[in-house]
């Protein structure tokens, strides 16, 4: 007996025909989702969006991000790329526009671009931009709720800018990570550059402390904004963030800010 | 037998103490709930504000706003009352805390404060602001979804100041408003002021129309925002915009648009 398959499944099965790469630019409401990293749950960004990929090519097997965002953290520029078949006729603008059909308006796909094989969106990140929301005034405004970690009545929201230099620079960031779940611990090569820390106010009791940085360990983002905090509310002292950075870890940061005012703004790559 | 009540309840129950009212600005995130106007449902900013304030004083029975807004309508400054027994100790600062502590984070009471009986929401009301926006861009940001009307690739945007113009003055509004559901035709009285109409470009393909008026129908903003946009698509035209006016609600204005982008952002109400 002999089985006969169609031309187009055979080339999109044989590996040994080439690849087509894409890069996405995503933005995301994080507050519905399980986080970016693919969970059992389904309900992550990556398992959305890998479905929406296969519903148009069912022969997209992954799609690799920039890295992780926690639960509830959003992304106004998360970097995600997959590959597809060289057979399969699809462009750039096409990807963009069919998935958008096919995603909850709540994940957008912003730009797709096609690269070539040797871009990586997690390896070839040189820096992120994260922005974290500190609301401050007597109540949260409800189209807040969600996006935003609320400190009624905090002062001394100034002082943050000083506390926040502290963190500027090439660190030993163990202090301020968290180890992850499944037992990675990412942490033993824990040093990284933050090139910009500072706070922008932004209205009424709110404020914007924005993080510039070669990468960012697990929840670090979180927790050099609750440890600034900490600082400004006189529960630790400047002096303690320095020894924090110099143990390299022996003793952990004081506090990690809830995931509700995270967004990563934007990932930055090498010029080509 | 005789029936013991105790004296603060038989004071509680007595209409002929005075009574305390007091005024509050509401903010709410109009997406989960259906509306202010109370409903069987029971999911209206309404009957959630009043099982709120029932919760705190059993002796409330009403809460009145200064109007309705539809399901999916926002607010920043929404204005209501509400009545106490004078025996009833308790300060507005004290039930704008109170409140906000049984009330749900997306609806906030910003403040309170004790009024006159002479005061009432509705009827001393003598202005109202709302906001409609509007996204035009490729695709409408995910933290917008419920929050904007998306009108991709909408052109000419620059065009509706000039539209929007046509609406200010005084007006009879009735081609510009919805029959309600209950019967209820308010738009036999259908004159309306409105004091200004302008559109303020805010951001990237993002447009924010303002409605500063005396007063406005059912569904009025919604009718004003729908006719305009379908002005600059070339769909209708500034004369027949002015003939709707003039022929008092003979022909209706062409399109509705969705409740999305609407916020109520205040109530003006004579100064004391």
């Amino acid at each position: 007996m002999r089985v006969e398959f169609p031309l187009d499944l055979i080339l999109l099965m044989d590996d040994t025909t080439g690849k087509r790469r894409f890069k996405l630019v995503i933005a995301y409401d994080g507050r519905p989702f399980d986080g970016w990293q693919s969970q059992v749950s389904g309900n992550t960004i990556q398992d959305i969006l890998l479905a929406a990929l296969q519903l148009i090519c069912p022969a997209v097997t992954t799609v690799q991000g920039s890295g992780r965002t926690d639960a509830g953290v959003s992304a106004e520029g998360q970097v995600a790329h997959f590959d597809t078949p060289e057979v399969w006729r699809m462009g750039a603008d096409e990807w963009r526009k069919a998935l958008n059909t096919k995603l909850p308006p709540t994940i957008r796909i912003l730009a797709a671009e096609e690269c070539g094989a040797e871009f990586h969106a997690r390896f070839n990140a040189v820096g992120k931009h994260y922005r974290y929301r500190l609301v401050t005034g007597e109540v949260l405004p409800p189209l807040q709720v969600g996006l935003a970690w609320h400190r009624r009545g905090l002062e001394n929201v100034g002082d943050l800018s000083r506390v926040l230099q502290t963190f500027e620079g090439t660190h030993h960031f163990r202090a301020f990570s968290a180890n992850r779940h499944d037992g990675k611990d990412e942490t033993r090569d824990a040093e990284r550059t933050i090139f910009e820390a500072r706070v922008v106010e932004n209205g009424d009791h709110e404020f914007d402390l924005h993080f510039h940085g070669s990468g960012f360990l697990y929840k670090m983002v979180r927790f050099l904004v609750g440890t600034a905090v900490y600082c400004i509310e006189g529960r630790v002292s400047v002096d303690e963030i320095r020894r924090l950075l110099e143990e390299q870890g022996a003793n952990k940061a004081p506090y990690c800010a809830p995931p509700d005012g995270l967004s990563l703004l934007s990932v930055n790559y090498p010029e080509r």
